[in-house]
């Protein structure tokens, strides 16, 4: 199937979860060009062995003949590898990421990609299973793909995975997945931490307590990037949280917290009508 | 089918979404008994037209003839209905509640119930939907159904209808669902409302923001008794949970917070294991 793209050779670096599934659903979407895999010895024998990518080659190697470079890997190592793949793209070439946070990636990008040309991506999919064994091609299906500029190419395969385009500015991205992910995450660990298991608090668990630290399962090491370069937008949603929730405390029986509870509900459903 | 119960009349005193599941369940478990329903007009002609209540009868009529009183009404009218009771019951009368909060339902049957004999419960089930429409036989099937004391035939039909019979002080009980049940709406409310709506969050929510604000669609009516009854527990649940998120805050580039990120995950999966 040719969808008039001029996307011959795509480099995913990272061939874990993310960058696997990219490779998996860019196939599904009818995309017949080759793809290279960049990724550590383990990942590359698993995606080779699943079909996930073509061949592998080192990152430099790969960069010189490919059209866009797919950077899936943690957010400080997207960061380094902008610092250094310029000079061995082709001008002109689409170098793309997919890290949860965008402002310092993109300045990174502003900085060092001169013969490239840079777009942030987020998409916002994920589960609990990691590595390239759990990649699979339906992952963005009808979720959220923030891109931080217009790339028509781009917005074709993204559109063709399934994903809805959302175009946000950097800045603008880290802000609100501060409020919508990091929040939550930080939440969530906080609050398994505070409850009691050592008075048998998991006797009286119900729906609440486990949707609630669903989410604190989640390792640290997939956090610690996202915390080092979002930390001011974090801190500014959690000041709001902590304020919202500390005049819920203060005012506990006063029924004047209906309109805050009529707040809430109308904001939950909003969110959920997006979706 | 006879289970030895003495159990001939039991009266189900409101008549929504846990009387009538409670009712429809002892039915599915066996109680051959007689079942009476006192609750608004428009609940017990419903509740009649489901078959899930035998007859209706006012409180006091319906006291008369009852081996068991099972009071599933909002919280401060539970309380209102101990107050005034116990003079219209027969000697020995089993007298439960299905009621969120335990320690001012307790002591206020500590201080009424006489000729009766007062058993706390709460039954950790519900659902999104209200009232005896939504009642369903299953609604306790694996859920932990909290008591107060101990009684062999409350527990031998507790068990029946499928729940994980759980024996707690009323004042424990308290202390504990603060931190399960009533911190995790209070988090989800202030979350849900400090999310930007009005920048177009909706367009980055993933299921992190999901999971975390379901609860947020709950009306503060339900929730408006349970923070009157359970105020201390929950500002102390609070102050332990606002700690833990500022110590999280102040740390947020620092590796050390990965201990609280393993402690919480160790908790999270504990309450899963308890489930």
């Amino acid at each position: 199937v040719s969808h008039g793209s001029s996307w011959k050779t795509v480099t995913i670096a990272g061939v874990g979860l993310i960058g696997g599934s990219f490779a998996l659903a860019l196939r599904k979407a009818g995309y017949g060009g080759k793809i290279i895999g960049v990724s550590s010895p383990p990942a590359i024998e698993a995606a080779l062995a699943r079909g996930v990518i073509d061949l592998a080659l080192p990152l430099e190697q790969a960069a010189t003949q490919s059209d866009v470079i797919y950077l899936a890997q943690p957010i400080e190592r997207i960061i380094e590898t902008l610092e250094t793949i310029d000079p061995y793209v082709r001008p002109g070439t689409l170098i793309t990421d997919a890290g949860s946070t965008k402002t310092q990636i993109v300045e990174q990008a502003q900085e060092s990609v001169r013969r490239g040309r840079f777009v942030g991506g987020h998409p916002m999919a994920g589960k609990e299973l990691r590595g390239v064994a759990a990649a699979e091609a339906g992952l963005f299906q009808g979720r959220p793909y923030i891109l931080t500029a217009r790339d028509p190419e781009l917005e074709h395969w993204v559109a063709a995975i399934g994903s809805k385009i959302v175009i946000l500015d950097a800045r603008e991205h880290d802000r609100l997945v501060a409020f919508t992910s990091h929040l939550p995450q930080l939440i969530s660990t906080a609050l398994a931490a505070s409850i009691p298991i050592q008075l048998g608090a998991e006797r009286v668990v119900g729906p609440a307590a486990l949707d609630l630290t669903r989410l604190a399962l989640s390792p640290y090491e997939i956090w610690k990037d996202i915390f080092a370069t979002n930390s001011t937008a974090i801190d500014a949603a959690l000041e709001t949280f902590i304020e919202r929730l500390e005049n819920l405390r203060s005012r506990l029986k006063d029924p004047v917290i209906e309109s805050e509870f009529d707040l809430a509900a109308a904001a939950a459903l909003r969110l959920r009508q997006g979706n």
